[in-house]
């Protein structure tokens, strides 16, 4: 890439470990010089994508490279985007109805991603998510002018992710394989953009994605447990690993829909919940456990259309469905992911994780403006809708 | 893509049918000069490459549409290379030991390809064949660089195709598929080459090409034979031309091996042989019909490595595989292919096409060359053990 000033970008919890050890020793060898952005926020926020992108414009950096989960990937796009267009306003990228979600039409410096956790699959989307602290909601930036350049997607990486994280990060990559599987088929989607800079990075369940998204939640159905009962099964951890870049490639053609679309209030209002085994000292609805509670209220919710498709992936993930109904298969989709939660030990519900039925009107303003994501649900929903949604999660089992 | 002066490249037969009319009516709407080429060979030899690399060297046009199947795609990338790169020798860039095989380091211009049979998968992949009329042997050009920008895989342009095109461009997505998932993994390749720029475009079979190689032969298996028997059986045309794209996709990135590895000195030596509904002024063994005729020789042999993948193959093309054995997986696979192609009215064998046992020396010595495919294979082959594949491949029935 002829690169000769690298921004390298991690947070603070990885910058002495070996992936980032790696890179900075093959930057060294290489002649390469380099600056160490370690202050990437995990769940980041307008302020920390803003204090990145000033280190990256003070720069004047020919490349990036982002080693970390979806947090320091997403940072590092955002910092890359507004440094190669320093004239713009934050908010010029935005998603709309938050922001102006203008299209990108200057050229970015490449950017090499290195993930670390298995969940986000940043490395092959054009997105980048934050929480935007003043409307207390998460948001992000979608163009595919910011996917990035080269993923190295290398399993020797996971070894070091603590076994909590592995679940939560995988059940990231489950909601990416069922949302994307299950959204609204690309040809159903309407009206068309008048010009195909306007094409929103998420084109609904087509032919392509649906390989990536099956192909992962077969290896989920398979690896996920073992991956987190034991940091040492390789096998495993390398699977997830790649399951987590296939869902990546899924449903960042194909798109997310509910279960991802009211994650972000979810996570966004947070009040006291602190997550076990992550190092951080805000409170924490880590993403993945954040999008898979409300998945069996989802599901069974999306499930009146494309009821096959709903009935197939409750296969792959281990439902006896020869004897199912078809119009049965909401529930039975629902009941194999409750049961594949409870066997991984995950909270019962959003009331376990500090929400009540006085915080459902709250949770259901924060997922209105997701309609980036909320639109390719299969199912058109009300605020109702919606509503019924969060009160169905709070309790799983 | 900004260009202003387009390069059309096509064959004679297409250029007056839609799929080239709807491209020049594009190009004249949006006001883009454009210059057509409609000389392209099918089946294309070095003498028809020059001929095509003159006219784009004479055009000075930054962007190419190529309208057709793998003769007219593979013309148009040789075209784009050399006209970007005018001091080079044609064999500069043609596969060793052939050719030099050299590393491509300019940049090229953008490349739209617009297939119009279901087989080569050559928009996806960065390959180029011909004919070595020297040699009286196919050799190519394989390179990333060579890949096209963009691949238009529009269901409708396979309307036009005659049944027995269908049915060979199928066999070359059958073999396509069926090699890349039996190629050598990626891991038991050997040297590894001392700078990334030398990497050969076929790495072998590898986690990502496998989905596309299976996704591939999934839908030959299903749509194929509709394909071939109903011109208007949009849903079996439509799925063999996205099979194409994708089995493109697999032995793109892994490649192929023993089938086409023969098949070009079986091309290459083409006496009297012509196909049906091929529309073309010398005598010609279709490249999908010369990759098929080995292909029960061929998996009989190679099935003693990876017997698992070879029976699993064979369970996706039909064969009830419940009580097989694993030490079988050769001749189960061969016997479900024989079934496939007596049930296609495929000609009987070599013998069929006008070779007999007195030509096998001259077809060993034509398939000696092509290295660059034959050393992907999983089991390494003698000179007598490609006698052997042609000689148990003169009579299939």
């Amino acid at each position: 890439m002829g690169a000769k000033n690298v921004c390298l970008m991690t947070d603070k919890n990885l910058s002495h470990l070996p992936p980032v050890q790696v890179v900075m020793d093959s930057l060294v060898k290489n002649g390469i010089t380099f600056e160490l952005y370690d202050n990437v926020r995990v769940e980041p926020t307008d302020t920390s994508f803003m204090d990145a992108i000033e280190f990256a414009k003070r720069g004047a950096f020919d490349a990036y490279v982002a080693v970390g989960g979806g947090s320091t990937m997403d940072t590092c796009k955002a910092a890359n985007l507004y440094a190669s267009n320093p004239q713009s306003e934050f908010l010029d990228y935005v998603n709309a109805p938050i922001g102006k979600g203008k299209p990108v039409s200057v050229p970015l410096k490449p950017l090499i991603a290195v993930p670390t956790t298995s969940g986000t699959g940043s490395e092959t989307t054009g997105v980048a998510i934050f929480d935007y602290e003043h409307l207390k909601v998460k948001t992000g930036i979608a163009s595919r002018a910011i996917k990035p350049t080269l993923g190295l997607v290398d399993p020797l990486h996971t070894l070091h992710m603590p076994g909590q994280v592995v679940a939560n990060s995988g059940f990231d990559v489950l909601c990416h394989a069922l949302e994307s599987y299950t959204a609204l088929p690309y040809h159903m989607r309407s009206p068309c953009p008048s010009n195909p800079i306007s094409r929103p990075a998420y084109q609904g369940s087509n032919p392509i994605s649906d390989i990536w998204s099956v192909q992962a939640l077969r290896i989920v159905a398979k690896y996920l447990k073992r991956a987190v009962r034991n940091p040492d099964d390789l096998e495993a951890r390398s699977n997830m690993h790649l399951a987590s870049a296939f869902a990546g490639i899924g449903f960042g053609n194909a798109g997310v829909h509910l279960c991802h679309g009211m994650s972000y209030p979810i996570s966004g209002l947070v009040k006291t919940y602190k997550a076990k085994d992550y190092n951080v000292d805000h409170p924490l609805v880590p993403h993945g456990l954040s999008v898979v509670l409300t998945s069996p209220a989802v599901f069974t919710f999306t499930a009146k259309m494309f009821p096959e498709r709903h009935l197939e992936t409750a296969e792959i993930l281990g439902a006896d469905t020869r004897t199912a109904k078809i119009q049965d298969a909401g529930p039975v989709l629902a009941d194999t992911l409750r049961k594949f939660l409870f066997d991984l030990n995950v909270d019962n519900g959003l009331a376990a994780i500090g929400y009540s039925k006085a915080d459902i009107p709250a949770l259901v303003k924060g997922t209105l403006p997701q309609e980036r994501v909320t639109k390719l649900a299969p199912r058109p929903q009300s605020e109702e809708d919606l509503s019924a949604l969060f009160e169905a999660s709070m309790k799983l089992y």
